[in-house]
């Protein structure tokens, strides 16, 4: 009987948990999920596993519950990783996360070999998904000798076609909406045709492609922090093009990015008199002194918006201008956006999310020029069984039970670009309703 | 005699350590001047003083030169201050510096009481200089009794008028370059009427205030970090507008922000292939790829510039379009543009700089409204004597002067806007030809 551990029982570990759930009788697996929110943990395994409170800032808790187990899966916080990877290699135990590979993560790689212990990381929708999606197309057109030109890979988290209509954004919070709201930040850097580009965060919503997916409509791309280092992670030195971006449904990039001008998506600093602050107040402290002119006026004229244009109305259907008081006692900009933003963009119990991925290979064989692209769309069933908690949770469990299976033999740090966990993780995902459809373009 | 080490000989050093030369033998004052660059400092004292070979980061070098000394004066960097202070302080050494007191410095402030040190700060241009012309009609009106409405305070380090005709930014550098292209990144924050008002970096330059000082025509001024600081600082908490900011020439502003929205004066990251880049290239880099559209149409476009208007032509002056190498090996963003604009923006030798100080108070005085404008210009000789020198020296050099002569009774950290200090430095410039003119305006 195998112990495995998962920590973080929230919104995004349910498809996870369950899957484990699922699956530990016929696979000999002693299942336990660990929450500071003890509760949260007995409510997700419904009995069926043991829940435990853990705190991964008490060294005893570590202590008291890591070891003995074959592998943890960390849903927490990607700051919290370190402790916990640390904890594993030395017990050498295997540890799966959905999190990008740190600095302190990928510091642990040596260390972890010597120990025999896997540190699977990026192993969720994106980084994950993406990854898998990617890399079986690439490794395909590699043995077939083409000449790669041009890689994009974009993907977003969105509403189904047909929920929440009236929303003129066509959006809602589906994943941590902090991240939602702080998304962009840094610069974003890519390669067109040979040419480094860079595009500051200022300027990111405003440089967006149109991409058309047959069936599901227009969707518009922004640009992601930084493509470059796909060209090594994805080994792709000889491409021209590589550009990885997030999609938003039309007319989404240009009315957020009045929130980006703005400066209220600021994490930096703590705004004055919040406790006291409207909506209204929010939005108009941003914006020059006049005791006259309307809020909505000075903005349209600051942002260059039309006052009866599509923006003003989904700023106005968010009720920023509302004379309703904030909520909070003290917050920076990013913060106060994000707590006025849930008051609209929380799933309801009928609402249900949509995963977007898309990628484009164009590549030259025997001298011709061909395209291919790669989509997959992947619906919730609700506001807890969502779309974002399959496409994460999955790829997770799945990739997961191969290191429980002894399928992996790869040690140290990794992420699912290897053939050894794509390969049956992509298929195992088809047998579930999750297909990325490849389609010859050219 | 009383022992005094001025460290640091560089440009903005050249008025402060000329002072000490000019008073030492009626003051009886032993004066060292040290640097790391030794040969510098000996270029500075020219056989006049003592010149020593210091480095801040050796603490034999710090044991060796600083115990004996009455009074260290830092013209180092604000980075190398803390150390210095602290040897300062466990030796009951004076320390006086021109930089904004830092969060260490801040720290020492009791142990220095204790040991009787003066920790004086801030005591430059701006900060400086402007502590004190405010301070000095600040106190006088609250004597009067009058009720403060209204506190503004520009500044700016520009050309004197006939400087460099035909440049048309009516801009060059004229303090540290590197200060200059990464101004005013932070976030911006300042009250308005009894309203908090935030401004984001990329929106700085575009809500800009026209400010016309007699005989010397139009500037504009953008606004400086954090205003709302200054309530504590000059005891303003009445007060229902309080706005600080920098002067430019007209049109500056504009035109300095489209490499602000191009990403140029990015300081976060190093770009690629710098080695091999022209002035084009890096333009370039910041915007969409197209084989064929000229860069100039794409720049005017991206920033909705008319072609031939000012902007268009500040920039080509500028030559940011120019197919010549950069001259760089590696650098960011911001490292790359200061290269560039070196190349047109280095004083030559006739060039002369001017220092502009403006200030604005409203107030009520038996319930009417009352108004002073307080000015200050100063002009440089030439591209060494600067009025920068001057009035980052100046200022300095006189306050240390009184700490020397025992006239400063207060210790621990302070800044110049204690009565002590500005009253006799204010009065020492006016007989250096250095006047701030108060004028009623209502």
């Amino acid at each position: 009987m195998q112990k495995i551990l998962i920590l973080g029982a929230g919104q995004s570990s349910t498809a996870l948990i369950n899957y484990f759930l699922d699956h530990s009788e016929k696979k000999q697996w002693s299942v336990t999920v660990g929450d500071y929110n003890e509760a949260l943990a007995r409510d997700k395994v419904n009995g069926r596993a043991q829940a435990i409170f853990f705190d991964v800032n008490d060294p005893e808790s570590l202590q008291k519950h890591l070891p003995g187990n074959a592998l943890v899966i960390s849903m927490l916080p990607v700051k919290f990783h370190p402790v916990i990877a640390e904890f594993c290699v030395e017990a050498g135990i295997h540890l799966a996360t959905a999190s990008y590979v740190s600095t302190e993560m990928k510091a642990l790689h040596d260390r972890a070999k010597e120990k025999g212990a896997i540190l699977l990381n990026e192993c969720g929708l994106d980084p994950g998904l993406d990854h898998m999606g990617a890399m079986r197309i690439l490794d395909k057109l590699r043995e077939k000798g083409v000449e790669l030109k041009t890689f994009e890979s974009f993907a977003g988290g969105l509403l189904a076609p047909g929920t929440d209509e009236g929303n003129p954004w066509e959006y809602k919070f589906t994943w941590n909406p902090r991240n939602v709201v702080l998304a962009g930040q840094g610069i974003v850097k890519f390669i067109q045709e040979g040419k480094y580009k860079y595009i500051p965060y200022h300027k990111l919503f405003r440089r967006i492609e149109m991409i058309h997916i047959p069936g599901y409509g227009y969707f518009e791309g922004y640009a992601n922090r930084d493509s470059l280092k796909y060209l090594d992670l994805y080994n792709l030195r000889e491409v021209d093009t590589i550009y990885r971006g997030t999609l938003r449904r039309p007319g989404f990039c240009r009315t957020w990015d009045v929130f980006v001008q703005l400066g209220a998506t600021d994490d930096t600093y703590e705004m004055e008199g919040v406790s006291s602050m409207t909506h209204r107040d929010f939005i108009n402290s941003f914006m020059y002194y006049n005791p006259h002119d309307s809020v909505e006026l000075k903005l349209a004229h600051y942002m260059h918006l039309e006052l009866d244009g599509p923006e003003m109305h989904r700023l106005k259907w968010s009720g920023i201008f509302d004379i309703t008081p904030v909520g909070l006692e003290k917050g920076t900009p990013a913060q106060i956006l994000e707590h006025i933003l849930k008051k609209k963009w929380t799933l309801r119990k009928e609402d249900r999310d949509m995963i977007v991925m898309w990628n484009k290979f164009e590549y030259l064989e025997s001298g011709q020029p061909r395209e291919i692209h790669a989509t997959m769309i992947a619906k919730g069933t609700d506001h807890t069984d969502t779309a974002m908690s399959k496409t994460v949770g999955l790829p997770l469990a799945l990739a997961a039970s191969l290191i429980l299976d002894g399928k992996i033999k790869e040690t140290g740090v990794i992420i699912p670009t290897l053939k050894a966990i794509y390969e049956p993780v992509l298929k195992a995902l088809e047998t579930l309703g999750f297909d990325i459809i490849e389609e010859q373009i050219k």
